[in-house]
């Protein structure tokens, strides 16, 4: 087996939420006008310019309460095992969560946006522009997902 | 200032591309119609079940080339300083890399798609599925960006 090296990361900031726990937490944020509030801290607020044109940013975030993985997973969609990577679950070997929100509103360090669905004190790690050109894909075939969204069990 | 943990991540696969080193790799991956492979590795091949129904999936990786970072970037756009969460490059704090690509086939363990700016021998971090009804912001504004893409200097 190749040797894989440890990677190292350091938060940039803190997701602020009214979602205090996992179970709060909306499955598909995008379903979701709440405001959150993305703190980057005070030393990497200089990297924010500009970043108030884009009506839309990626954010990603590490899911800080996911503890190990299983290769198959059951979703609240269907009763039928699925591979974790053809899901969204946050039980990855990479703990890494990607949403794509809209942002509100920017003071100072502070980014106000809707539709994040990561639970308070999670840990950011990345803020990228949305960039409707490279990445929207409106035909994407949605898989086994396809006709069960907003169907999930309660 | 609030102490921060350093988060550890090991890769899941490792990304084959005729892109050999960075000079190389397009700025933007959706000009490309090449077709890149991602090897996940074995012991994560039961993760990809199903993965195959997905047109497009997105793919997070490492920039292993990145040295670094500034807060203020020039990009090939334009000649004014932006802030770095505002622009895609490679160099950041948490040198995450995210392209959402096609996905042409799948054998085994190796993903081919469509689409991925990332060069040879870049360590994968995750993939997930691509969801339209919550990836896709057809309306987003594009800031500083806007009129710009596809007219950068060479």
């Amino acid at each position: 087996m190749r040797k894989r090296h440890s990677l190292e990361l350091k938060p940039i900031g803190i997701i602020h939420s009214s979602y205090k726990n996992r179970g709060k937490a909306p499955y598909q944020g995008y379903r979701s006008e709440k405001i959150s509030e993305i703190e980057v801290f005070k030393e990497f607020e200089e990297g924010l310019k500009d970043i108030e044109g884009f009506s839309h940013i990626v954010v990603i975030f590490w899911f800080h309460k996911s503890r190990g993985y299983h290769l198959l997973v059951r979703t609240p969609w269907d009763d039928v095992l699925h591979g974790l990577f053809a899901t969204r679950s946050p039980y990855r070997p990479c703990p890494l969560g990607l949403t794509i929100v809209e942002l509100a509103a920017r003071e100072e360090n502070i980014l106000k946006v809707k539709g994040l669905d990561a639970i308070d004190g999670t840990p950011l790690l990345d803020i990228k522009p949305y960039i409707s050109s490279t990445d929207e894909k409106s035909v994407a075939k949605l898989g086994w997902l396809k006709g069960k969204l907003g169907k999930e069990r309660s």
